[in-house]
């Protein structure tokens, strides 16, 4: 069972967007048992689109098309679809109700009839309800296979996913078991990790495939595993994940189908009673965010500073000066003192700080770009580790995130 | 001029990872008068290889092939295109020794040769040296068309792109001339501003095309021009603009090419020699991040806190209990209190601070779910706005973000 996706949409094309649909999709479809064959992005362009239905049409079972159904002149996704499936649009009542309740209930401006025209869809299609805009998903049945049409917007097209589509699919197509497991590890590199495992890797059975997934101080492992005896692939996967698993040793932290680490140290930290406060310099709220991002974090996360500023790190976490003078605010000093003053503002049991220079320039300190100290203070202990973390600005940021957790999933586990 | 971009890796299609470097690659080829014609993500198998590269030729003058070039099995794009071109692969010493000191410059592990075998490249392919990472990329020329493969590592993309790429594609081909222009707008519909603009859209000449790019509580206006002629190309789309601007009124912050509203708030800021911080309660560090993600914050970045937990908004920020207590932790009250109580421990110009609910379920407070008190402080005023953001949480938390920069843009350039 093949699928592919369509996303539509000039600016995909000239990268003012980043098309993060095809990953929530693919995703969504993985977890039925489609695979997708490929992922193609063309432009509002008539030809084009008739173009890339006929290849999809050849290649795959299941073509998704997203993008292109907005009110305005832009956005003509529904009439090519309804020519290439030699269709006319009638207005459909059902989708002029859902504007009419919209526009009544959330929407302060007047209805347009552009709006209004939003309800007109190809006669062939069946209508898939988007309850939460006024561009409604489509299903169109061409033989053995199904179009499917959906809005851009990111929340409307997951809401028609999982309430239409993958019901839907599930219906009516058989499909193989997939398992994907994927071991987070933090601490070694790809190379290194496969030179470890090879003799493991080599040995793997046909139907589980192994990929290597690095990025910023963390690799992922994943093994994906097809076949219709679902039984049997978990056992086989489970199987190999014990046998790989003391070869990795301590750099493991978990199976990122349960969590990023951000959520597995939060549901520890949830389990054993423990809070947690943040103070942050160079990496600038983003640490914060990590852990606020889920939801959830208020039961473990108390909260945090920003202490960009010099001065803000004496007058907000009450940071000596002196020390400050002595080592320079990028130092295990002022990242260890920072922790423990955290952890003292906040009441926590854990307090992580970070300071160093993202760069492009030095900023208060002759430290190198890229330099960072990390800290972790707990009841009557602080200790702190300095990273060189490269040169460019966004990846010293997300390094030194990872790297935060990496230090803090070693001190909370081992507890 | 035509481009198409090819992405290899199953982590792609499973919906793992993000491609990101599509986007990229779309706007630098962008700017130097290359269209992209189409994008296509494929898996990690030969035969599918073999075919998106027969397409792509068939499509494009210049096809750009990332990911696919690691050092582990199931990176099999070098031997693919190899295939492609009838050719073999052959050691490169010049790639040897980039590898070798890489290893002993930066890497801490030994060498492996699996590392080293990635100087092998196909006999017919021009290396384009990766200073940045083992695998290089590779130019390879078929009749006037060109294949260019790099790696998939964003960062090793991004500096073969700039140093190598671009710089080549730029003396190879003539190009046209295209201006992007996109205009930022906050607070209005993307049907209201459409019905607005009705008339000077119609009037658009044909080669300056107009898309609308709707997102969380601001629109992005685009305006695509392209020719040959630069100048009358650069007067048209300016005189449209000014012909626009009027009728946008005072939704309209800036342009989307001078930098994100955060830069442009941060720019007006650094100007004005005035500082700003930040109380955050449900954004979670996100909104300090959106200010110091970009180089240069630190100009007028003074800090913030996360009071995420109620205790530390009265800890940290010295919120009064009673006014808590009397108005809930979700109110205007507690809002303007954090502004102002923000205001004075950094000792910034503007404070801004947001309190609501981002769900899914409700916290220390009653308010319904999606319901943020945005409050903005500066020298003897505070004043505060109430918004529904709807009920999904990282939505919630994107459009209390960009609603707080609304409301800042608004004071600030008022001042």
């Amino acid at each position: 069972m093949q699928a592919e996706i369509i996303t539509i949409g000039d600016e995909i094309l000239i990268g003012q967007i980043v098309d993060t649909n095809s990953a929530y999709i693919g995703k969504a479809l993985n977890t039925i048992g489609v695979s997708v064959y490929q992922i193609t992005s063309i432009q509002d362009d008539k030809q084009h689109i008739l173009k890339a239905l006929a290849e999809a049409e050849a290649n795959a079972d299941i073509i998704i098309i997203t993008g292109g159904l907005g009110p305005t002149k832009d956005d003509i996704t529904k009439h090519t679809v309804a020519e290439y499936f030699n269709d006319t649009l009638v207005r459909n009542t059902a989708v002029t109700e859902n504007i009419e309740r919209l526009w009544r209930d959330f929407v302060k401006v007047p209805l347009q009839q552009v709006n209004l025209d939003q309800a007109l869809i190809p006669s062939r299609a069946k209508v898939l309800m988007n309850m939460v805009g006024s561009a409604p998903g489509m299903w169109l049945e061409k033989g053995q296979k199904v179009f499917i049409s959906m809005p851009g917007v990111p929340f409307e097209m997951k809401a028609l996913m999982e309430q239409e589509v993958l019901p839907r699919l599930k219906l009516k197509f058989k499909r193989p078991y997939i398992l994907h497991k994927t071991l987070l590890t933090y601490g070694r590199g790809e190379s290194t990790i496969a030179a470890t495992i090879e003799t493991w890797e080599n040995e793997l059975p046909d139907f589980i495939k192994l990929a290597y997934l690095p990025s910023l101080g963390k690799v992922r492992l994943r093994l994906s595993a097809r076949g219709f005896d679902e039984q049997a692939i978990t056992v086989e996967v489970e199987k190999q994940i014990q046998a790989v698993l003391p070869l990795l040793e301590d750099i493991f932290v978990g199976f990122e189908e349960e969590g990023d680490l951000a959520v597995l140290i939060g549901r520890q930290l949830v389990k054993a009673n423990k809070t947690l406060a943040v103070a942050e310099s160079c990496t600038g709220g983003k640490l914060a965010e990590t852990f606020t991002e889920h939801s959830g974090a208020s039961a473990f996360f108390n909260g945090g500073v920003i202490t960009y500023a010099t001065q803000s790190k004496i007058d907000v976490l009450g940071v000596s000066k002196a020390i400050i003078k002595e080592h320079s605010v990028v130092s295990a000093q002022v990242a260890e003192a920072m922790a423990q003053k955290c952890l003292q503002l906040f009441k926590s049991d854990y307090a992580i700080a970070t300071t160093g220079n993202a760069g492009p320039t030095k900023g208060d300190s002759e430290a190198e770009i890229g330099t960072v100290y990390i800290a972790i203070a707990i009841k009557d202990k602080v200790f702190s580790e300095k990273f060189a973390l490269g040169n460019n600005r966004t990846r010293v940021v997300n390094k030194a995130v990872n790297k935060a957790l990496e230090l803090l999933q070693k001190e909370i586990f081992k507890n």
